[in-house]
């Protein structure tokens, strides 16, 4: 008989413990989706921030010893769900885009606001305005209370830098993050988020200046797992876009594709063509494209936020995609000018309202799936054996409650490798 | 030369000091609901929890005293708005009915849901299986949750109970609550929400007894200051509804009636036919009838969480009715079916994003408007001399912060009559 493990710390009581645990560790699929392995009554042990034990009481107490050391978390009939994977932010930037909301909220089309000198180049200018370490601080703030709201795993990209030096500086602040927090964060290079004002008159310039010195720079300091590229009208055509992607690719860098959002430029099925991990957006991709991304196993990442901030209200055909068998993530697209909220609880209600996902689906695409988009299925996503103990305790008797209590935070207490993040932590911006 | 009142509280360096102060009172109509009066470095003074200076800081200085007692509250460059008046909610329910959220979600019509035992008669069941003692602790949480999202005044209805002893159940919960908390709570009798289960094959009945038995009951008992009926096919038609609300009336219950919200029934011209204080919902409404409120000066409360909730995503013609001048508010009607949520930031998110108000409009509706709605408009609803000091200090810069960034509660701290509540409650239902 094998030694027991000793606990850290053993949970119990959780009326609803939804543990997302899948026999096999491949992503949920179809009405996959939907299945979300959830004890009643259930408990779990961890130890050195992993899980080691999960099942009901009686199984982990036999699983595990516990020590004078063991801490008890008695949930007394609450509710337990792994701490959710945001994908998707641009969550360093210097400020909100107030006026170009109340223009936006007109009704003023995005050329005009362009014209204005609003949209992403007018992040581009506070960004580079602004010192590192101010922007440390106001990023830091911001993943706190995205804690506060439940995401234990984020991706962060750059892109409001559009130059050498800028972009470095927005990844740096995302290293920096992911040094000193505890949860997991996860840089993205976008330096082909947008052509720089300086470089309008010299697109190809700019597209060399990111395949010979940008990516080079950023993989060097190893400042970037993904590299990712905005494909759109106005943006990066798709002969650009997979240029800067296999130029990433070379350097070590899996490629994603802001594709199809406000035009159909077959992003989709680029993505599939230069096995990228995701495809992200994707409101206006068609059947051709949702079937190359089902067949590829390229990952879309839809982004309800974003249609409900701007607000287009338009959203991408999420039912379609989950018939079509495509594997799927939700995320918050957390940036100044668009999705201005770092909540995942309201992007699932909004998943919910808007593109008609049921709730468990929004859950299953808002943790243990977008854990595989970011390379981290064995680390985070899901409470199994061996994963990472980050877990929320929720307000409310059901997980459904996340959906259904709109606009209201659903998450009691987090938890980060088995230790509670202290929530009093507030932000003054 | 007058003696100057000596400060309880004296409040300064307020970025934005939003005070909705107006030089009449009276509702902001048409253009006004975008005049926020908005003082830069603004600064108030409150004695025995009313203000009595606002203004910049050396006018606030110098219009009243100090004593050692005088507490100083510096927000340091942050935005203060007056706290939100909610006007239109249904808080006193047993549960949520999280299984028909999901058949909502999936588009299951309401006929079938209600063929299901789903709807207001699942409510009404769960609502009559629970004690009062139970009923009051768990509206008492929601309602904590309502003031740490900034409400300062709410509207409750009953409505769930539709007999006299469970009628008079729910707002005895009301009472309880309006006695206890330091904000100000509001009852209105919605005894005519349905006709209940055992009335069905005698609707008249159901009628008469809420004319002679049960407004007289609520009436006598002091329970309520708002008589409201569900003007709806397969609810009360416009002549029982009539019916109803007169006899309301001459028992001292001010008319509100749940119009158009489903059907265009003309609810919103009976509603100024009967002189109703408000038609509330209306997202169903002719011309005419937008035409009739306006000269009546009946309020329009539109409720845009239950569009989203539903979700069914057709919204009142806010602007069509800001440009007909007609009066306007809005509110969550927080129930546990539809508008699940008590967060009436969100609820302004959703006007700008669904309904197109600006920001400016949204706020105006949320806070100074819909204290006319509830007879409170010498109270509460904007920050002026004489009116309770109900305030939020808000997280940002900028109150149209409280919008754009959605599904964030924006709330850093509330005061109500001057004293601050604590936001370190929370409930677990």
């Amino acid at each position: 008989m094998s030694q027991r493990l000793t606990a850290d710390l053993i949970v119990t009581g959780a009326a609803q413990l939804v543990t997302m645990a899948k026999s096999e560790r491949v992503p949920r699929i179809g009405p996959e989706l939907r299945e979300l392995s959830i004890v009643r009554d259930g408990s779990f042990a961890v130890a050195n921030g992993r899980i080691i034990a999960v099942g009901s009481r009686d199984h982990v107490f036999a699983a595990v010893s516990a020590s004078a050391q063991t801490r008890k978390l008695d949930v007394a009939g609450g509710v337990i769900i792994p701490g959710f994977v945001d994908c998707h932010t641009h969550t360093v930037f210097a400020e909100y885009r107030l006026d170009e909301y109340e223009w936006r909220v007109a009704g003023t089309p995005y050329a005009e606001i362009a014209a204005r000198g609003g949209g992403i180049a007018k992040s581009v200018e506070h960004l580079r305005a602004t010192p590192q370490s101010t922007l440390l601080e106001r990023t830091r703030q911001r993943v706190y209370s995205a804690i506060r709201h439940g995401t234990t795993t984020i991706e962060i990209k750059s892109g409001y830098g559009l130059s050498l030096e800028h972009e470095l500086k927005q990844l740096r602040v995302v290293r920096q993050l992911r040094d000193e927090l505890p949860i997991q964060v996860v840089a993205t290079f976008l330096g082909a988020h947008a052509i720089p004002p300086e470089a309008r008159s010299d697109r190809e310039g700019y597209v060399q200046a990111l395949i010979h010195e940008m990516i080079p720079a950023v993989a060097a300091e190893g400042l970037a797992e993904f590299n990712d590229v905005f494909c759109e009208v106005g943006a990066f055509s798709r002969e650009e876009t997979e240029r800067i992607l296999r130029s990433g690719q070379r350097a070590g860098l899996k490629a994603r594709i802001h594709a199809d959002e406000l035009t159909d430029t077959g992003g989709a099925e680029l993505a599939a063509t230069v096995g990228a991990v995701s495809a992200d957006h994707l409101k206006k991709t068609n059947d051709q494209g949702i079937d190359r991304m089902a067949k590829a196993g390229v990952f879309g990442v839809l982004l309800p936020g974003t249609s409900f901030g701007l607000p287009s209200l338009d959203f991408a055909p999420a039912l379609k995609m989950v018939e079509a068998g495509v594997r799927l993530a939700l995320a918050s697209d957390f940036n100044p000018g668009s999705s201005t909220s770092e909540s995942m609880p309201m992007m699932t209600s909004i998943a919910c309202s808007h593109m008609r996902l049921s709730p468990a689906e929004a859950l299953s695409m808002a943790t243990y799936n977008p854990a595989f988009v970011l390379g981290r299925e064995n680390e985070v996503g899901s409470i199994e054996i061996g994963k990472r103990a980050d877990f929320l305790v929720l307000d409310g008797q059901d997980y459904r409650e996340v959906m259904n209590h709109f606009g209201v935070n659903p998450v009691a207490r987090v938890f980060v490798s088995g230790r509670e993040w202290d929530r009093t932590e507030r932000h003054r911006e």
